[in-house]
């Protein structure tokens, strides 16, 4: 999508703009590193991985705080209107999802901190798989903002079934190990709420989705079904 | 605290910013109903009850899209600035936060179509506690934000420790008790997921109670600790 910046007639605005999409990016990634990070920590046992994500989300937090910041400052200056406003409004939203991500990035990495036996390990490695997919949701709606292309957008929102169902799956799993081994409650407990976390990373990464089809296509689909967002707002 | 809405020229503008603020506490007031009524509902056994919060959820998600709307339209037309722009915006976030609260109620309310035994019924009353003071707590952020009251957003910002502990208590009730009879961990795992939306609703408010101390005081105090906030920001 061609996102036509420099029609503006201060060339010091297209700036602006093009950082703040830069920092969010920038922060996407860092966001995509710690997930990547804490899921690498509980498959490797990695004490020392998780601890240096837990040092680490007070970054994401910080730029949260800036480029908010820096989105009201815009808002304040350039008062911008139509497209510039949606991109404005639509990076306020993604910076706050972003965040939550990382905080759950930083939820699953505590995991890595316990000890596991072999049985248990079993589930790490669904819990791992499951993880997978949502690093890559993570990533292609990153990309899909980006480009801010609504098509790869609308692909990351149907996605998110998919690591639903896995979601399922690995919770029923859960559920009868714990009933056949009763003193596994607690450490088991915690995978699931990984798993858990996991799943919200997902609906999370469908905001986003959401928010980049917004921004193109200047309509707000949040509770919108797929089918709608198909027939009324893509074609 | 005097929010001096008059001395705008536009008497206009003066009733979008009073119109806005009005559509936000109707929203909080439906988001408390639908609160209460799913506890309700799981407390009386209420299916019914509980039926009827997952049928006006909709609502909720209607006024979330309407309010949001409404902001963008009145940042692009009024190109407001400092604190009105900081009230427009505080609102998009509270908003969010509101919708997210109902579906956590909409999650509270399906346990109520589930039945239960004398032992777990104990749960249910814990649950119950617990989510009397979510109800308060929401309740008084609400308060807060229509007062634009800096202390009373502050007491609620507060009071978020004894919803966590309480969070904390209840779930080793519950392990415990799913370790003496693992038959019933699957409908355990329901109260578990309510008793963990009652502690997110705990953390939404908390939220809530910040977007108010920005508005008031022009500080963004997430990831701040209270002492920082206590300290640097309300004295």
């Amino acid at each position: 999508m061609e996102l036509n910046l420099n029609k503006h007639i201060s060339g010091q605005f297209n700036e602006e703009l093009e950082q703040i999409r830069n920092d969010v990016l920038k922060m996407g990634g860092l966001v995509e590193q710690q997930l990547t990070n804490a899921l690498n920590a509980v498959n490797n046992s990695d004490q020392a991985l998780a601890k240096r994500v837990l040092e680490t989300d007070y970054l994401i937090n910080r730029m949260e705080v800036q480029i908010d910041q820096e989105c009201t400052r815009i808002i304040a200056k350039r008062q911008p209107a139509a497209s510039d406003l949606r991109l404005v409004l639509a990076i306020v939203k993604t910076i706050t999802d972003l965040e939550r991500i990382g905080d759950e990035a930083e939820r699953i990495a505590k995991v890595a901190l316990e000890s596991f036996n072999k049985t248990q390990q079993e589930f790490l490695v669904s819990m791992d798989n499951m993880g997978r997919k949502a690093i890559h949701m993570l990533n292609q709606v990153l990309d899909a903002f980006a480009r801010m292309d609504v098509d790869a957008a609308f692909e990351v929102h149907k996605s998110d079934k998919i690591l639903d169902k896995e979601y399922e799956a690995i919770t029923r799993q859960l559920m009868t190990y714990m009933m056949e081994d009763p003193r596994s409650i607690p450490k088991v407990m915690d995978v699931f709420w990984s798993v858990r976390s996991l799943e919200r990373i997902g609906d999370r990464c469908q905001n986003i989705s959401e928010y980049v089809i917004y921004f193109v296509k200047g309509t707000d689909v949040r509770h919108t079904s797929e089918k709608d967002i198909q027939n009324n707002v893509l074609s």
